[in-house]
């Protein structure tokens, strides 16, 4: 089985910009991109299903098996948009590189001029409003950035970004196509999902994609997510014991 | 060494029902389906051999040396039935894509037009009667499921299911073959087999499939299976350990 | 890079018997087969090179700079004979498909009839005469053993066979090629090496192989081996470690 | 996505000597080498990508997106070289492989003849005056580097070699390349770098590659390099981590 993307349509779309959300630190992006495809009605146009997520099958609260998959939306506004969403990573680092590529091999389909990823930046305490760090790919998009609201520290402390949202837009650049990320202050324990630091993304993500939409439900819709995520992490972690587990004394077993 | 179907023999089948059965939570699965073909007398017509199993040989009672395999058996009745029983399961995540893949790949030869896979489910506590908790690919079906004695709470407390139990139908789905995943309700402890849920799952097996089986001896073929399963689990478990031993101080080694 | 089979010479063999010996339990095997070669004045023929082994170079005691191998040595007497031995086993579960594969090409060219694989087995006691073990394909077989010296339990309590020594026979066995396993009793303490077990294992492959050797040197023989194997053994520890370091917190870094 | 050379320029380049310094132990190697670089002003002509490294971006102080690479300098004098630097190790052993091939094809294309590595010895203890190790693929060569201060101990404590500098040097053998190892002796503590050790491995390469640079800002250079490779380590450390973590009780949720 190979990593696929499986279309369910094909929509023309106008140097769209690609988001990207995923669980991740506090679910921060997780929860602001997959926020505005709901209230946008975004229209899923996209799957990718691969063998580097999880093996196993999701059951949805009607008892219905369900695929892993990151699915892909689209909207047209102001500014065109595709998002990037999904419940899952991949299990191990090479799934990181076979899901970026394939997100890059849909951004050449559609043009896409330019990604934005995002995440939480764990800071270890929490703010009464949490600030969003930003790092890019072209230091002349800065000022635009600052625009809408990204905080850059003198000397930055992000050091490195892990995962789809650091990888995505390091392929991306090798493949001259510009990008930032954008990252929410959050506490950054585990599991813990930070709807105040999403809320803060949202805004910028909001302002640099010329949409807007009512922030009032996003605690709501949060509730809903933090359950399912829960679940999920938990019963993956427990996966990944299964394949790691260390245990004592193998020697004595080796023929 | 690629992941191969050996075939013994090729039997007509018509839109047979694939059910699989392998080691698992309780090993309820393993042992609902292995006592089906013991006593339906189910004929062996392929094995599944492959680079994702443990590399190891086992050693019969009378010393001989045999295969990790999974190995596929029929039956002609009212229904025509494949079942898919085996000592293990895949080493690392992307085994059980391989595997289930080559499920699918030979459901396809044969016309299968439905899979039931089945398993334990971890509840924490010994029940008198354990129940059948279910999910299926398509919800159509969950009348026919409730007939059987499937039992489908209001909102599902399952969540997901992993390993092929869960990925075979998540897969088999995008390939247009429905199915449904049968889970006995079992204490859940690791090691522990447990005759009594795999008794329940029996028991919708032979109404969903129309075959009836003596259940007296299930004890007695259990008592088999544990002392062989105990032995291969903690073997296996000690070469899980050889791969992934973390020890302290790497780093006065890396040159 | 591939695993590939370097040709020093290609000899010319009459239905040789392969033997294997590698690190493992007791370092038994590779002892016992070591030995052999070293006193038959066996001549290597081959070496396997693989990006399966460990990624290191061993530094002689002379400080020269070698690759890690598998080697193969040949003997011809009345019965020919080919040698396997080396230093390292493969660093994951598929590098043992791997190897095993590529001495079975080996085995196909040279037209191998049987191969005979050899280890210790852990009993967590002392015994001062070690019994061998046997496990074998062709039940047929079994009387040559027994006569050879080798200890059948009327219920074997082999269970599995882990690693090169197990694996290849299944393989083998596959490919119509009988073989069979000797395992040396020994404490099974990780590190130690038995030169005693070993002796017992090299007395029954005299006698099925109708060589003679001389067995007063194994002492000495085994010490210069164990501080070589103890030094590599705890550095490719080391190295697991590098690749599998478990540590706290990830969370607050994947963006 | 493959491992890559990227060429920015091919430089003509008359028998040159490659010379490698990457992360390890005290960070000797990586250290000297990048000092070399510096102080020689050496030009980048390529860059390796590969999907071996950690998935991550890098952050430069001004906040640009950084893709993990390994680099490659040359230098024109009275031998011409190529330097071979980087941020990043591999993250498996597979990785180690595919980087040493990458490096011995470009070493193919510019016709390169010898090969030095260069890394850390943990001892345990602190010297006043390290002393530089060796090890060599060819015995012939030991006196040009006595002479050049490398010390050789009657019996060679080294044992092996892991890594990079280790692996290439046994793969650059089998493919007739000759080639050393200079490992200076240092405390072998984790993450603590150690100028003093990559000041004497940096005297013995002057001497082999007769070049001449002023030693005084080796503090200076250390500084800089620590704080970002300090975070760089704690990082992927975290990384690994999420693809390793241990957890308890997997059994429950295996169906």
């Amino acid at each position: 089985m190979e990593t696929e993307i499986t279309y369910l349509k094909k929509p023309k779309l106008k140097n769209p910009i690609l988001m990207q959300g995923l669980p991740g630190v506090g679910n921060v992006g997780r929860i602001a991109v997959s926020y505005l495809v709901e209230k946008l009605k975004a229209e899923k146009f996209a799957e990718i299903h691969s063998p580097c997520f999880f093996p196993l099958a999701l059951v949805s609260p009607k008892n219905e098996i369900l695929s892993l998959s990151i699915d892909l939306y689209y909207y047209k506004g102001k500014k065109d948009l595709i998002f990037v969403i999904g419940d899952s990573q991949p299990v191990d680092y090479k799934g990181y590189y076979v899901i970026c590529e394939k997100i890059l091999e849909l951004s050449k389909e559609f043009g896409v001029k330019e990604i934005i990823t995002t995440g939480g930046f764990g800071i270890g305490v929490e703010k009464p409003k949490p600030g969003v760090l930003g790092a890019l790919t072209n230091l002349d998009d800065i000022g635009k950035l600052k625009k809408a609201g990204v905080f850059f520290e003198k000397e930055n402390s992000i050091g490195s970004v892990f995962g789809i949202s650091g990888l995505l837009l390091g392929l991306a650049k090798r493949k001259k196509i510009k990008g930032c990320c954008l990252l929410g202050e959050t506490i950054g324990y585990p599991i813990l999902t930070d709807p105040k630091a999403a809320e803060e993304v949202l805004k910028v993500l909001m302002k640099l994609t010329e949409v807007n939409v009512d922030l009032k439900d996003i605690n709501k819709s949060v509730e809903q997510l933090e359950k399912f995520l829960k679940d999920l992490e938990e019963k993956t972690k427990q996966l990944t014991h299964q394949f790691q587990k260390p245990t004592k004394g193998y020697s004595e077993y080796i023929g």
